[in-house]
């Protein structure tokens, strides 16, 4: 198995995808809010969808054409969720790819749509269309081009997220790229994140399908903001098969290959998803070993990474450990409290009933003025471990979403 | 069945009671932090303790004497909660429960200790028996004996918590008190609460637990802030008998009153709390009706009353509908987004599939700047419904929380 290697790069750093983002007035003026992602043939297609029963037409609407397993475009918006919108809601979407496919020249059962924004209200579809007509024209193989379509997704971001990575499958150079937004309202299974990754390597849908499951299960699925999840959350991966890779068709060193770089480019927009959450002044790993069980470890981690007071804790800059084992404690995992460690990156906290004293204090005060730590609790009571990407909760995180208006 | 009849008071209302309340330093100065309820004689008693698996010293030690279905006195702090104290936290609490028998010359086994605070310090145990020596000298029957006895309880609770019911049970007058402190770190299962109720009315043990049950199922259990639960949660409840009612055994009518009073005193414990939530702006109860089933309904008012957005834009006065909707769809309760509804108080905001227009969410915005209000989503899918009451999340829970230190 060939090792993968971290680039710089997005939608468009593999081979046969263009893309585009441009400002269309969806809901703002002067930001990109319209991006379109167009591969050069059919692609081989897999993508994951919210699992709130609340789904947004555009989930919807995707669902149908992802079975299929092929695609070709993706126009994608930020400023309306198209959510809790109805018939009216289904008729937005459909129209939308089909205006799409109409534009590009290409099956309408090849377009995929995304929006994200504000939930329960209709599409300004004379504006999409317009930005869908302009990003068009717009669309190009350049860093650039990958980085406007970025933009164009973004809602409370502040920063654009991409990621790519490139490995070698049987002699061929396979490249890996993405890009996805997200910042609040995000929590395991993908919350109010869209994911847009695009790869040459030869693949079959079913075996993207299982690549892709795999990767967002270590990577979207372990990052927690604030624990509310969305209506509108989707990752989609297209296939060009431009690398020249014999198709992979099956598991083996090939498929690991892909994963293994699939998996890097995950993990890096997730990292860069917690590090960016919404009023985030941290990014914080919060890390349970020593575990009964894998399920142990990750609900015990997801609870600390969820708890509102660990999140203030770290925003204080307070190395509250004892936050920290109140979230395992009711986490449901298996905890001995007087067995367990706590950590921050490498000092201890509070290991097996003693807690620290002053000259300790003082050791964790510097690792809480970091931009970023990782939180350890060794449970000691078994092997088992899982990490949670998350960040603190801070006063920005309350200003942001209690001025973001219906 | 008598109709109970809510009335100003707290843990000395109940004939056979005296409370106190003294400053002892266990962490700040000049503030009431240790209380001492004391009954003439040993009573019937019931309690609730935490679910939390890192469970404080008292917690632990208590459970025991509960066992034994009678108590005679409460020793409770603030400012140190003895949790993840180990070996040393369980003497403590040991021997803390021995010197207050001592003291009022008791039997060891009918005293329970109670704390709340700061995780991971020892007791300071002179200070505490120091306390609770100057607490009993206090003791008295008054109204001011019981609020002095609830002020040592507070920890960031900005009011004090009290309650009374009186009701006729067979002819004689029965009144049941209260007094509670939480308001972070709250959630089902009675998250870093403490209530201390006390009753006149004659119930057997095994009664009384099972009242005590129900009311807190229907009170404390509803009842949610930020979603963590605690260490060091309980509520008791002690019965004098000196109502001189004929002792309740069995269900029943009698019972059944009985329980009516309970459970109003609770609740409106309950609903203070939320009031009094940390940093709290406005006193929110989430209803679901319409639901499926109960279950249904609950999970859905839950995942609401927790959605650390919904909460934000309580704090920012925004109709924010689409985010009600969307913790209703991840609640994991089944929901048809275009059949639900979603009120203000009375006023709607989304009706299957229609959006509040201009003229509705002036209407809307008059109910969101009120103190408090009830958010009802109706799922128009079955008949059952649940409501909790919980708070929204501000700037000042975050500066609370970020600077109460370890």
């Amino acid at each position: 198995m060939s090792k993968c290697k971290l680039i710089r790069g997005g939608v468009c750093a593999a081979k046969g995808f263009r893309a585009a983002g441009v400002a269309a007035e969806i809901k703002y003026k002067g930001r990109n809010d319209v991006a379109l992602i167009v591969a050069d043939e059919p692609c081989a297609v897999a993508a994951l969808f919210t699992t709130n029963k609340v789904a947004a037409a555009p989930v919807v609407y995707d669902r149908d054409v992802v079975r299929g397993g092929r695609a070709q475009a993706i126009l994608a918006n930020s400023g309306c969720a198209n959510a809790c919108t109805g018939e009216q809601g289904m008729r937005d979407a459909r129209l939308s790819a089909l205006v799409t496919a109409g534009e590009l020249g290409i099956d309408p059962k090849h377009v995929l749509v995304a929006s994200t924004g504000v939930i329960g209200r209709p599409l300004p579809m004379d504006r999409l269309l317009d930005g869908m007509r302009l990003a068009k024209t717009a669309l190009g193989r350049t860093a650039a081009h990958g980085l406007a379509a970025e933009k164009a997704v973004m809602t409370t971001d502040t920063r654009p997220k991409e990621a790519c990575a490139t490995v070698t499958i049987g002699g061929k150079k396979v490249t890996v790229g993405g890009m996805s937004k997200g910042s609040g309202m995000i929590e395991p299974n993908m919350a109010t994140m869209l994911g847009f990754l695009t790869t040459d390597a030869a693949v079959s849908p079913a075996m993207l399908k299982r690549a892709l499951l795999r990767a967002v299960a270590r990577s979207f699925n372990r990052l927690v903001v604030d624990g509310d999840e969305s209506t509108n959350d989707s990752v989609f991966l297209m296939a060009s098969g431009k690398a020249g890779n014999s198709q992979i068709v099956r598991a083996g060193a090939d498929f690991e290959s892909f994963c293994a770089a699939l998996e890097a480019v995950c993990v890096s927009l997730a990292k860069q998803m917690a590090a960016d959450g919404e009023g985030a002044t941290k990014f914080v790993t919060v890390t349970v070993r020593g575990a009964k069980t894998e399920k142990d470890a990750e609900r015990a981690a997801r609870a600390v990474a969820k708890s509102p007071l660990a999140k203030t804790s770290w925003f204080g800059r307070d190395p509250n450990w004892g936050r920290v084992l109140a979230a395992v404690g009711y986490s449901g995992a298996d905890v001995v409290d007087c067995e367990a460690e706590v950590f921050y990156d490498s000092v201890w906290a509070f290991r097996r009933g003693e807690v620290a004293d002053a000259a300790q204090l003082k050791r964790l005060a510097a690792v809480l003025r970091k931009d970023s730590f990782e939180v350890v609790v060794d449970l000691h009571l078994g092997s088992a471990s899982c990490s949670i990407y998350t960040c603190d909760l801070s006063l920005d995180y309350v200003h942001i979403n209690a001025d973001y208006t219906t």
